[in-house]
């Protein structure tokens, strides 16, 4: 006979969350999704019901999933999905495709910005000192690129698809190479600090890779079914290496070190950390900690590569 | 052609330091073990080399080593071994035989406690709430005779042969169990808050458990060659596996995480932790931060059930 929902009692349990200790059905599984990010959203004040939020949408199951949850759980959202087309051969258009499948049926107003309109590309990186570690760069572009994005189109708060795998995994890499200032970072909100930026969150910080896979799996939403040719044998993918080794055996260890973090770690470094002193970059306007912005600083060594 | 040592040029290579990166004979090896030891006596002003030194000895090599290398590296100290026979089962009478030869070997004072002479047993334990679990119980009650003993002797400071293994794992077990107060104490020197309390020093804090054991079998010291029968299956076993996956792969891991808790981490805990109001537990007369003393509560618990 088989295993019923946990919840429900009725259907057929279909999969498991909590770390495998409790079963649910498709329908039951929707609805914990949706009440937990629901939960996380006003736990940490992220967004009001009505507010004007920005979505960073990549086209992978965790942004496309963030999307599809908040404009059904907050039907007044007054929502603007924003995607950088990274411009990555066989790979970026085939994202920004899925993307405007996404918006297409939600009706959600998209903003779209080319890198390839900005003068470089990624795939230039290649011919620089990052050669193959390509993420760095890139990350610090789409960044950027979002943020200018997010202002321009006024949003109050802009919203990001990071996971509870992504969080703690890059929490764990930033404090053993003791990069404080990375893990502060990791904060459910981040306010700004300065008119040019945007008030940052995060709704699925509690929502596992495998729980966002198959909220889009059951919602039957468009996702990219490619990964980033950049992306074999890079540091995510050493540091998912590295959550998996610590967690083995051990439900519930990714959550706990995410209390430990939130909850003791970065409020203790925070007292410490000086708050680094907000500069504006003299090439694009932007705040930045330096006289030239990491972005600007990552176009023009792109840019002065022969591609 | 057999590979040359590194440093002499001359021997044969006969074993692999710092995480596989030098080679060294056995000559040069245990040069390189003793002046390690004396920089980190110096680097952290354990004791002066006249001073009046307890070394705890348990028979195994970290301690064997611990003593044989200070005794041949200060001359001068006067010191004196303390060894706990734990009236352990098939295990306790070897290890103190094994304590015994050396300190002879090295005509070096020691001093003995037996716990069955306390009027109970650490077999014992097997019948109270900790079954299995016996290690807490057990360190709690061998730290506590070591004290008293280290007291009554009148030595200035005490040394352990906790080594950077041990360190490291229990380190990073207390981090992610949140047990902040036990991390503070993994520091190289903790000094006494009260007169009943002596200085602890850790000398062999940056030597990895493969070389005491290649430091005890080069320098041919007797040590014990049965392991307790308690420790299966336990919490210190469980830290090994946890620190051996972190550093797979990693030369250098175990380094890079002390020198991050010591200079970073226990610094700044150290900042927000109160210290505990130290108070003296009414049934032994030690230090204590409540009114009986963690020793005295095992005690009494172990005395109460029929072993």
């Amino acid at each position: 006979m088989p295993l019923k929902c946990a919840k429900c009692g009725k259907e057929k349990a279909e999969l498991s969350i909590a770390d495998g200790r409790v079963r649910l059905c498709e329908i039951c599984f929707i609805d914990y999704y949706e009440k937990k990010v629901k939960e996380t959203v006003e736990k940490y004040d992220m967004f009001k019901p009505d507010e004007s939020l920005g979505i960073a949408v990549s086209g992978g199951k965790d942004s496309s999933s963030l999307l599809y949850c908040l404009r059904k759980i907050f039907p007044k959202l007054d929502i603007t999905a924003i995607h950088i087309n990274l411009g990555i051969k066989n790979y970026s258009d085939h994202c920004e495709m899925k993307v405007k499948e996404l918006t297409d049926r939600l009706d959600v107003k998209l903003i779209i910005k080319r890198v390839e309109d900005q003068g470089f590309s990624i795939d230039g990186f290649k011919n620089t000192i990052y050669r193959r570690k390509i993420c760095s760069p890139c990350g610090i572009i789409k960044r950027h690129l979002i943020d200018e994005m997010a202002i321009k189109a006024g949003v109050k708060v802009l919203a990001t698809g990071h996971n509870l795998d992504d969080t703690v995994g890059t929490m764990l890499s930033a404090f053993f190479s003791e990069d404080f200032t990375q893990l502060v970072r990791l904060k459910p909100v981040l306010y700004p600090h300065h008119p040019l930026q945007t008030k940052k969150v995060k709704p699925l910080l509690r929502m596992t890779e495998l729980e966002d896979y198959l909220y889009a799996l059951y919602s039957e939403l468009p996702i990219r079914n490619q990964s980033c040719p950049h992306s074999i044998g890079t540091q995510s993918r050493e540091t998912k290496k590295l959550l998996e080794r610590l967690s083995e055996g051990k439900p519930g260890f990714r959550y706990q070190v995410l209390n430990l973090f939130l909850k003791k770690l970065i409020p203790m470094i925070e007292d410490k950390l000086k708050q680094p002193d907000l500069t504006i970059c003299k090439s694009c306007g932007f705040p930045s900690s330096s006289e030239v912005c990491a972005y600007c600083r990552r176009v023009s060594l792109v840019k002065s590569v022969i591609n």
